[in-house]
């Protein structure tokens, strides 16, 4: 007879990565393009600077939904930093099955063909440049073709912990 | 990223872009890596979390200065995560020719090789799985390895228009 505790299994590094990398804080995006049955678009808190000399951002998307697929597989996108003026864009977009540029959302098309959310504080075109795929990710690197930004001074918005966030930008002195 | 201030007749895409960026929050990490010299390290605002299987995250390097050479072409690097406790670091992290890994900076080796920093909250060691060169920058993905977290309750550190602030987390409901 053996008499002892079950051995607790130890969290993986995909649960501690996890955890970690949970309170950590980032801005919010809205990624757009046009698909074959009208537009689509994510929302993403991986958008970062690459470059300024040429201007590129990177991003980076799971490939698993359709709208991800449609944005991971066009030549340009728009990329829509949002404030929180932008809470309600934010939360349908996080929403699974949610309708998007529905007759509700102010949006339209660009001359240029991509769909664009014109109430977002910028909006920011892209070319895809290049793609480094990591299991059901891809990470992007797009080049900024054009930069549109309007008047908005509502504070950023931070997504952490599993919430939004109004960033209240009191410097550390 | 450079910060010129030539005149010209309409801002450049570049700059709309700069400027665009600016309040895009973004949380922090210093990023190390044993070099042939000594540790290395530089401060990150580009940090995300990509997939967790594998587990896998990205960031992005200027490889203009000696140190993030040293980090892009380290096999492996470890990622620490900042919060509101890590000010002095991040702080001694952005300023150019500050030292770094001296003696009253609370860092060690790890087994493996890699320098890294005793007092950070989470400390993430990577293998790096390929870059996206653009301009002067590269995009770089890394499998992660294993992690290392503390007991820090100290609130995270955000970085925007470039400052750093403390970041209150008050999610919105």
């Amino acid at each position: 007879m053996s008499v002892g505790h079950e051995a607790q299994p130890s969290p993986s590094v995909s649960d501690l990565f996890r955890n970690a990398f949970r309170r950590h804080p980032a801005g919010l995006a809205i990624i757009s393009a046009a698909g074959p049955n009208g537009p689509a678009g994510i929302l993403s808190s991986s958008v970062a600077s690459v470059s300024l000399d040429p201007p590129a951002l990177s991003f980076t998307i799971s490939t698993l939904t359709s709208s991800a697929q449609i944005v991971r597989s066009a030549d340009t996108v728009v990329v829509h930093l949002l404030d929180a003026g932008d809470l309600k864009l934010a939360r349908t977009f996080a929403t699974p099955g949610s309708v998007r540029f529905g007759d509700d959302m102010a949006w339209d098309y660009l001359p240029t063909g991509e769909p664009f959310l014109l109430e977002t504080k910028a909006q920011i075109r892209c070319r895809q440049l290049g793609h480094l795929d990591v299991g059901n990710s891809s990470i992007v690197a797009a080049e900024v073709l054009d930069v549109t930004q309007g008047e908005s001074t509502a504070l950023p918005l931070v997504y952490s912990n599993r919430a939004f966030h109004i960033f209240h930008e009191f410097p550390i002195r």
